[in-house]
């Protein structure tokens, strides 16, 4: 396994898993403000692409197949990619998580464990399990596999728009951020060069916030619309390498603004966003980050698991 | 006021409304197939392209301001063109049309009047108000404008795909589907150069299906899933005059195909089509057009103006 993860390893990731990830389309919604569709992609978010490229990476895969613990995105990527590529997968989910969630990765063919009352002792299973089985484990952000993955959203929205000054993207543990502040890079490594990451978190889970107050990464509480998605309560280690770079700007959102966003995508765009997809989203149109006269800007729009009827309600 | 169109008068539109409208981006969803995304334009689905370019063809519009009649995607679309282009609108609808609607042509700007128990007679008391006061008034398919103005959908498209052997396109009053034909058109005029365009149509509203097999437009029972959208009763003229040529198949899909290819672009795309903006996707699907091995298809997605609610139960 990769212990760091470079502006190459996204581009190794870009050709591995072409064919597997849908190059997601570009929305020019007023001259050079650009949305990044990426909540179109496999399984409704960018954690396909991740989870292919760990999955890939590992050349032949164990016969044992593939582990990862989630209940939301990354569980239903995991499913998804392994399904393609013909892998078992196992999903291990906490006890609370809904009959809903659970039929929909069943659905896609994986073998769900409930078990453990909150997130952490599921993943503390899913380990367990993983050490006994020598089953390849896919983690939801801390991997560089995975960060490499992620990043490729970043290559695509360079090529799309052109390039851009800005790139507004939603942190959660800090991967996908993280790949697409490698990705969008423009330069040899060691230089600063490419575009600001403006990295946007909801008020009530500031874990990169947090984090670049401390000094490294700390565990911060969890609560609110994002909590789904975004509800890590650490920024993962190789994440906080990358974020504490000189490129990125943390910004914090409050819920409101969260919701409002997503009812503004849904209602002038059409798009159908989750709440955590919005939160990049809604640092721009609360004016937690103002870009100047004329800055180009990229939003990316990183999720659509969500209840479409809760569109127009919440 | 123009009395034929061609495709000339496409590229005219495309310079005129640049600016107004979205250049909706296309998604490849599988290698050499394309879903267009006109669902995510202004206002809901593509009619804003042509009510553009009604209004600016126009040169000055006049004080009185502009005028249609419709409670569905056309009338949006006008409401928005008036309101981006500071004109006043006028839309005429029947009485049953929900309060709802109602009251999002309001929200628009526009005035609204309620007269009449049908269409028909909504249309009739628009065109005598016109008449008087001397507004504009836009057509929902049968002006040269207004098509021109649609196939400016069929440009970006095949700039998009870098070429397709064929698009799928619904068909109602037929404006769209016969500006796309012009809009792809690769050779000179009279020539038939360009992709096959598949019309798709409800089996239940089959107005050009029907026109065909006469030999000119004629009157057509209107129901199902489709009619809120494709609910013409009749072919326009200058419709007719295009999609009688040799490129064009005509071909019909029953209601479940529509629903269920609605669900598909929903559950497997993320996209929030109503069900006339599925129909042509709906083709596909269900085998009514079957491409030949490494044919290169574009498939229009029309229209979201729905309740999301109904993603999931309809």
């Amino acid at each position: 396994m990769l212990t760091t993860v470079t502006r190459e390893d996204v581009l190794s990731a870009a050709g591995r898993i072409a064919g597997q990830v849908l190059r997601t389309p570009v929305l020019e919604i007023s001259p050079g403000l650009w949305l990044k569709l990426e909540l179109l992609q496999h399984s409704g978010s960018f954690k396909v692409r991740g989870a292919f490229n760990r999955i890939l990476s590992a050349g032949e895969p164990p016969g044992s197949g593939v582990i990862a613990a989630s209940g939301g995105n990354h569980g239903l990527a995991v499913a998804h990619a392994a399904r393609a590529l013909g892998v078992r997968a196992e999903i291990f989910v906490p006890e609370v998580t809904s009959p809903v969630k659970v039929a929909g990765l069943s659905a896609l063919g994986a073998h769900v464990t409930q078990t453990g009352a909150i997130y952490a002792d599921a993943a503390d299973a899913a380990a367990k399990r993983a050490a006994e089985s020598g089953a390849l484990s896919v983690h939801a952000y801390d991997q560089a596999e995975v960060i490499a993955g992620q990043g490729t959203t970043g290559l695509e929205l360079m090529e799309q728009t052109g390039g851009v000054d800005t790139v507004l993207v939603a942190v959660g543990g800090g991967g996908f951020a993280a790949g697409i502040t490698l990705g969008t890079a423009t330069s040899t490594p060691g230089s600063p060069g490419g575009p600001r990451i403006v990295a946007v978190e909801p008020e009530r889970i500031p874990t990169l916030n947090a984090a670049l107050k401390a000094g490294e990464p700390v565990q911060v509480q969890v609560g609110g619309v994002g909590a789904d998605a975004l509800g890590a309560s650490r920024l993962g280690g190789l994440a906080y390498e990358i974020l504490s770079g000189p490129r990125v700007e943390s910004v914090l959102v409050p819920d409101a603004a969260i919701v409002s966003a997503r009812r503004t995508l849904w209602e002038r765009h059409r798009l159908a966003a989750e709440h955590a997809g919005a939160a990049a989203y809604a640092a721009l149109l609360s004016g937690a980050y103002r870009p100047a006269p004329g800055e180009r800007v990229a939003v990316v729009v990183c999720g659509s698991n969500t209840d479409p009827a809760t569109l127009t309600t919440g």
